[in-house]
């Protein structure tokens, strides 16, 4: 590693959010195929997904992983598909090691045989902590439709 | 660090690749919420940001700050909310420790209650420089709207 | 660098997810100014680029040019812009020390004077090999539209 210590010191910063970009690459792709145990599974145990266009949060990996198969299974039966778009992600650091990561969330909505339009543009709020094994995992998400702001 | 010496010096590239991202990241969510003091702020003190939408190149914090502001609340006013997402991103070395970014900014659109859309499809030419501190600040861009290239 | 041992083996990994990254930025910047000759240079000389949107597969460096220059001059004929947008990338290692890289990729449709919307939302998959140089170099993509899927 070359460069000044300023650069150095940014390029830690950027490991973060470089490895928190990957993250929420690999969990939106899983959501979009519908692997919906491996999607929870990306939650700790006790995760919460809150949203100001959900009746309430849903908490648990076994809740968020229902969750995630009954819209699946309406989008099927609708003849559509969702791709879930992050981005504009920033991360800061939080007391007792947790992330807190804010980005853009928007979804992408194709209708089989027709067009494909934004289906909603929201804000993505995570809190971020490590498993055992280093890996990230989301403990507590909240997720602001731009249309309801 | 592990790999070959070519993995290592991508790596060192990749370093600065990410650190501008993420000062996109801070910058675009800055804008869109309406700090629009912080978001001058990301600019030089003499930075200029001129479009091929604009009348005139607009120079200087203080009228940047202006002009965002401005614009915040005409789209207050008409009950709409803009999100910036800048990608594609690349980044070179110029002259005189200068870095060129160039990418692509889509300007998403949502109106209060109701859809969302792309408002603008642009190309974003940026000339960063350092602060004192080491972090990255606008000298000059160049936003060219696709629609009217 | 400094930080845990897991966080360095994370930016080990998100190093080369970051230089994919920038691969595809650049990549889809020629495609886009089409820059054809250029374009074409980012895949192996028998690189392949194969979608379900295509009668058959592209072969070669010659008839990846050639096809990027017949589609660059139908827009122009059309007054349209496009951008490609490559996110939410995931990179894993394949066997020969290729990588295997999933994203999702949307084009995005500019006419000029008038409006921009989505054209295409796709999922791209590619085998990725290094050259000589250790740059990247694309062996073979398969686009797949999400409104055929």
């Amino acid at each position: 590693m070359t460069g000044s210590p300023a650069v150095q010191a940014a390029s830690t910063d950027t490991g973060i959010h470089a490895e928190v970009q990957q993250f929420y690459a690999h969990q939106m792709q899983l959501l979009d195929r519908r692997a919906c145990e491996e999607w929870a599974a990306t939650f700790t145990p006790d995760g919460v997904f809150a949203a100001n266009g959900l009746p309430a949060p849903v908490r648990g990996r076994e809740a968020i992983a229902a969750a995630a198969r009954a819209a699946g299974e309406r989008l099927a039966a609708d003849g559509l598909v969702h791709r879930h778009w992050l981005g504009m992600l920033t991360v800061t650091a939080a007391p007792g090691g947790e992330l807190f990561a804010r980005s853009y969330a928007l979804v992408i909505q194709i209708r089989l045989g027709g067009t494909s339009e934004i289906h909603r543009s929201t804000v993505c709020e995570d809190r971020l902590v490590r498993a055992e094994d280093g890996s990230l995992l989301v403990l507590d998400r909240r997720v602001t439709r731009d249309d309801l702001a």
